[in-house]
């Protein structure tokens, strides 16, 4: 009996015509079969939204010349509830999400709707994996990223990753033969320091824009993604959903003497 | 001199004008300065969603009767990032989310906008506590919870919380003399089995509404906030914003041999 290939469920937060899920869908196509289900509009800074107050929308597309393609109105997340509980006759055997066009270390892989796909996914029990390419072009050059990926992808078909765990890539914007290697890591911590831009309709209302500063409490930590990144490795951070600080129970436990 | 009092930053996912927001304002009256900043709308199931790809409004608000409220147009996390960053003249000594009207056990944290706001929170450096009473009526009672919310939170003034963790307090829908007491637990390890419930348009075109089946898999395990609230206890789950599986590093590098 041949042996079944691998079935590929790719989504992302950009949209689904976006150049990055256009590149990831071109990689996957050649390591299996692969259904899209994406956004149909850009859904970046969405974290782990649902679509629960409204209704949602799903359209048979063809964007990417395969059988099984779908964009969704509704956040990255949705597109995996969809994907997982009314479009795949199975459980996928790889959940890939990206490649997000812009950086997706450190603290935001939280406000993220890449990687947030890719933490449903590990929620599903499906070995995920969301990519980012550190380059905020809409043109970007996603040549080396294609290698790296095929690589992590076949690394992760084959070896499978640990319970409950995703992962999240970073890919330094650099030429193939720039990039160091591929080093684990841990997310640096950082935070947004923000400045909420003020400006005025043509009536005169004060509107914001959301805009900040990234500010890595974690500099020079060899062991974070954002220095790995600094110093051209592509960054992997095994990711959970399980929120629990583990460590705090006894902690507090004993703070409060209950 | 006076000792100054406590600054506590109110939010919530239901909207300004929630039953759950106006308990918990009350409440907090009682033991500090209160600036609320909260959706003008219900932004439930927004997670940690942020506004980057369009504008964010702000309105000073009568709802609460107190000199600093507003309602922000945008996520529950927009509202944490314009308090700390636009409205607040210092960092808050407390940031309270809720108290949302429906449960936030188990894996809906990652899903829950009221819980995102602490995990803002926390993230600011602030300690945060998100609390959430079982019961989804817009008219349920509250009494018991106030009782609750105040020893919790007097609790977090007096000995504070661990580093990077707020706090996921969930209580049962029981009159205060039936509550058992206060359990910190962990989250457990649960999943929603998604239906998506057809429906057709006026003009025959399908759409769809998330609904779904929650699955517990820790069933019956003492150290799970779900057990916990089926028992009649209030649970209190420490919640971290750092994704990284840290176990994991170590297993994946010794699987890929990089």
């Amino acid at each position: 009996m041949k042996k079944q290939k691998p079935l590929i469920l790719v989504t992302n937060d950009d949209g689904i015509t976006a150049p990055g899920i256009v590149a990831l869908v071109e990689i996957m196509k050649t390591l299996g079969d692969v259904v899209v289900v994406a956004p149909d509009k850009p859904q970046s800074g969405m974290g782990h939204a649902i679509t629960i107050n409204s209704t949602l929308r799903l359209h048979k597309t063809k964007t990417h010349g395969i059988k099984e393609e779908y964009s969704c109105s509704g956040t990255p997340v949705d597109c995996v509830k969809f994907a997982v509980n009314k479009i795949l006759k199975r459980k996928p055997d790889l959940c890939v999400s990206g490649i997000n066009h812009g950086s997706n270390m450190s603290i935001n892989v939280i406000y993220s709707g890449t990687m947030s796909a890719a933490v449903e996914g590990a929620i599903e029990s499906i070995p995920s994996v969301g990519f980012s390419l550190c380059d905020y072009s809409h043109d970007a050059d996603f040549s080396a990223a294609k290698k790296i990926i095929k690589t992590i992808v076949e690394n992760v078909l084959k070896n499978g990753l640990p319970k409950d765990v995703c992962l999240n890539v970073n890919i330094p914007k650099l030429k193939y033969d720039k990039i160091k290697g591929i080093k684990i890591c841990r997310q640096a911590r950082a935070n947004w320091v923000e400045e909420l831009d003020e400006r005025h309709d043509p009536s005169g209302k004060p509107y914001y824009w959301l805009t900040g500063r990234f500010e890595n409490y974690d500099k020079g930590k060899k062991d974070t993604d954002v220095w790995a990144i600094e110093n051209n490795y592509v960054s992997v951070v095994p990711t959970q959903f399980d929120l629990t600080a583990h460590n705090a129970i006894k902690e507090i436990e004993n703070r409060w003497k209950l």
